[in-house]
């Protein structure tokens, strides 16, 4: 039986939209938090019941980009109980691209387009991690193997 | 802001467990449900409040089928509403290893090591899907890229 109220992590997702003219490397879309944590951040929010993780990722980006994205695939699903500071959410992140000039709306006071190797360190959540792992997938090494050193210690645990 | 009761989807995990002879093609572990929907399915269950995918996956596992498994990597995450009759759940599928006999437990009534390639349409939710994803991956066809003709649709409606 699933838990209900708070003994259930949040589903949520974030989206790393590629934007920039054929054949450039793409910059990515960023926004500015409009509430705490105040910060740049990946565009994203919370999945609603009865919504694909795919439905969610489209809408959310053009509630805060105001841009129509074209998804691209699954990056990873990112659920360390520390991910967040205010509660336990699960963000499956997304690769998506889009053109055109974002827009920011909704929970998103500022928007600009980057280059993902150069932004790392100064963004809120775990999405610096989440970039290291996009900049990584872009240079061949998709996160599909990667397993955390805590996953690691407790695979050895249970045995 | 998050929703809370059921307007969350609820995050499950499901396991693919590899299990065989150095240097065989590895045979999968199945279980024999002891709940409704009755049948066959991959060892699996809910995410605890304050419990990575990784060490929910892990405990399910070990709970179902008594291994003590590895974790290799995650293979997608699926939200299809539909995907389970009882209520929404986004399930994040790992693939694991283990060595060792399984031993049905818990939830699980019956254990079975089978072929992959030969049970898709037999299983129950939409695991025969993930398995089609899954001998795909083995195949070099990472499920990653890939885009449900729903998702397409959307994107197209957004735009």
């Amino acid at each position: 039986m699933p838990r209900t109220g708070n003994k259930n992590p949040f589903p949520t997702v974030d989206i790393i939209i590629e934007i920039g003219a054929p054949g450039e490397r793409p910059g990515i879309v960023l926004i500015r938090r409009k509430n705490p944590p105040f910060g740049w951040a990946l565009p994203g929010g919370f999945v609603e019941y009865g919504e694909s993780l795919e439905e969610a990722a489209v809408r959310e980006a053009h509630e805060e980009t105001s841009l129509a994205v074209e998804l691209l695939g699954q990056l990873h699903t990112y659920s360390d109980p520390g991910r967040d500071p205010r509660w336990h959410t699960i963000s499956t992140v997304f690769i998506a691209r889009a053109e055109g000039a974002p827009r920011a709306a909704d929970d998103a006071r500022e928007v600009r387009i980057v280059d993902p190797r150069r932004v790392g360190r100064r963004l809120v959540f775990d999405h610096g991690r989440i970039l290291a792992d996009y900049n990584a997938f872009k240079e061949g090494r998709p996160p599909w193997t990667k397993t955390s050193p805590r996953t690691k210690a407790l695979s050895r645990t249970a045995s």
